[in-house]
C-alpha cells in the first residue's frame, strides 16, 4: 500500500469515528497523523455549532485542536470523559493494541482510561494477527536510564533509544522512549505487567483491553469491529 | 523520645555506616535528615584525602555534598555504584522499608537498585512489627492524578496529597506525592505490585528487599544488623 492509500484509510476511518461524537460530550483527542483527519472534521463542525469539550493527549494535539476552535479543558477539570478518538501503531483481534509511536503513549494511556468508549481509528494495514512487530514503545526515566536498558536488554527485548536528529527524544512528561524490537508478542498482558514492574519504566505502549471500538479504513470505505 | 536525642542516634548510625566507605569507590547518597550526617562525615574524609565518586539522589543532596568538596558524578557516568548509604522512614523485621518522606523516593529507590550494597542508617524509633503506621508515598504523574487518587481511596488505603505550604508539592522529576495512610501493612510485596501497575504511578516508597545492612543509632551507640 503506497502513503497516499494509507492517508485516503486513515481519512475516512477518522471521519467516520466522529460520527459518535454527539452535542454535550467530553472527548478525548489521541495524538499522531490518523487522529489530525478527526480533529479536522471536528472542528468543522463546531464551526457548525457541535457543542463540545475535549481532553488533549498532548501539546501537539492541543495545538491543532485550539487552532480548529476547538474548546480544550484540562483532564482534571473533565471529569469522566465520554468517548476517546485515537490512532493505534498496530491492533490484533482480541483489540490489544501498540501505541506511543508519536511518544504520547503515557497520556494517551491516562486518556483512554479515564474514557467510558475508547475508539480507535486505523489503516488496514496495522491490523495484526500478533503484535511486535511495530516496534512497542515504553517510557523510560532518564535518570538512570542505562541500567534500565540493560534490564531490557538481557530480557531479548532488544530495545533501541529513541532519538530526535541526533538528540536524545523526549516526551512531553521530560522522558526517554525505547523503543522494543521485539517481533512477535506472544503474551502482551503478561509482557506489559513484566515491563511496568521495572523501576524506572513509567508505562509501556501496550494498550491491553482499552479499546472498545475499532474503525479500519479499507481502500475509501470502512469496517466498524465493535468488542 | 525528644527530637535531640533522634538526632543523636541518627548522627551515630550516620557516622557509623560511614566506616564501610573505602578509597576509590563510587557511593550513592540518600537524601534526608539521617545522610546529612553521613554526607558531612564524608566530606571530613574527603578532606583529609579520601578518593571517592558519588552518586546523588536529589538535588539537595548534590548540593549539599559539593559544598562539602565530595565529587558529584552523574548516575549514567558512575556504572554500578560500590555502596549506597540512605536512611529510611521505617524499616520491618525482613528489611523491608519505606522511604520517600524527603520527596526523593524514585530517584532513591534507583540509586538503591543500581548499588551493589545498600546500608540504611535509622534511628531506633524507625524499627516496626509491621510497616504503615509511616504514610506510604507514592510519586504520581501530575496528568489525570485525579483519576489515581480515586482508584487508591477505593483502595481504602487512604491517600493525601502531599503540600508544600498552600501549593501542591513537585518532586524533582515534576511529578506529585500522595501520601497514603494505611496504618498497617500486611503484605507489602503485593501492596507494591498492585501500586506500581496503576498507570499514572511512578514508583512507590516501598522499598522491598533492597537493604542489605541496617545500622540503628540506640542512643549513644549503633546496633548493625546484616541480612
Amino acid at each position: 500500500m503506497t502513503q497516499e492509500e494509507k492517508n485516503i484509510e486513515k481519512k475516512v476511518a477518522a471521519e467516520r469515528a466522529v460520527d459518535f461524537v454527539k452535542d454535550d460530550m467530553t472527548i478525548g483527542l489521541g495524538t499522531g497523523s490518523t487522529v489530525f483527519f478527526s480533529i479536522m472534521k471536528i472542528g468543522e463542525l463546531v464551526r457548525a455549532g457541535l457543542n463540545i469539550k475535549a481532553v488533549s493527549t498532548s501539546d501537539a494535539t492541543k495545538q491543532l485542536s485550539e487552532s480548529e476552535g476547538i474548546n480544550i479543558i484540562s483532564i482534571d477539570d473533565a471529569g469522566e470523559i465520554d468517548l476517546t478518538i485515537d490512532g493505534a501503531d498496530e491492533v490484533d483481534r482480541s483489540f490489544n493494541g501498540i501505541k506511543g509511536g508519536g511518544g504520547a503513549l503515557l497520556f494517551e494511556k491516562i486518556v483512554a482510561l479515564s474514557s467510558k468508549k475508547n475508539i480507535w481509528i486505523v489503516d488496514s494495514a496495522k491490523l495484526v494477527n500478533k503484535l511486535g512487530k511495530f516496534p512497542l514503545p515504553v517510557e523510560v526515566i532518564p535518570f538512570g536510564y542505562k541500567r534500565v536498558f540493560k534490564i531490557i536488554e538481557e530480557m531479548k527485548l532488544r530495545p533501541v533509544i529513541r532519538l530526535k536528529g541526533d538528540d536524545l527524544y523526549f516526551t512531553d512528561s521530560g522522558n526517554l522512549v525505547f523503543d522494543l524490537h521485539i517481533g512477535e508478542i506472544n503474551d502482551p498482558v503478561k509482557l506489559n505487567e513484566e515491563l511496568k514492574l521495572i523501576n524506572g519504566i513509567v508505562e509501556t505502549g501496550l494498550f491491553i483491553n482499552i479499546a472498545d471500538i475499532v474503525v479500519v479504513g479499507r481502500n475509501n470505505s470502512t469496517e466498524i469491529f465493535n468488542k
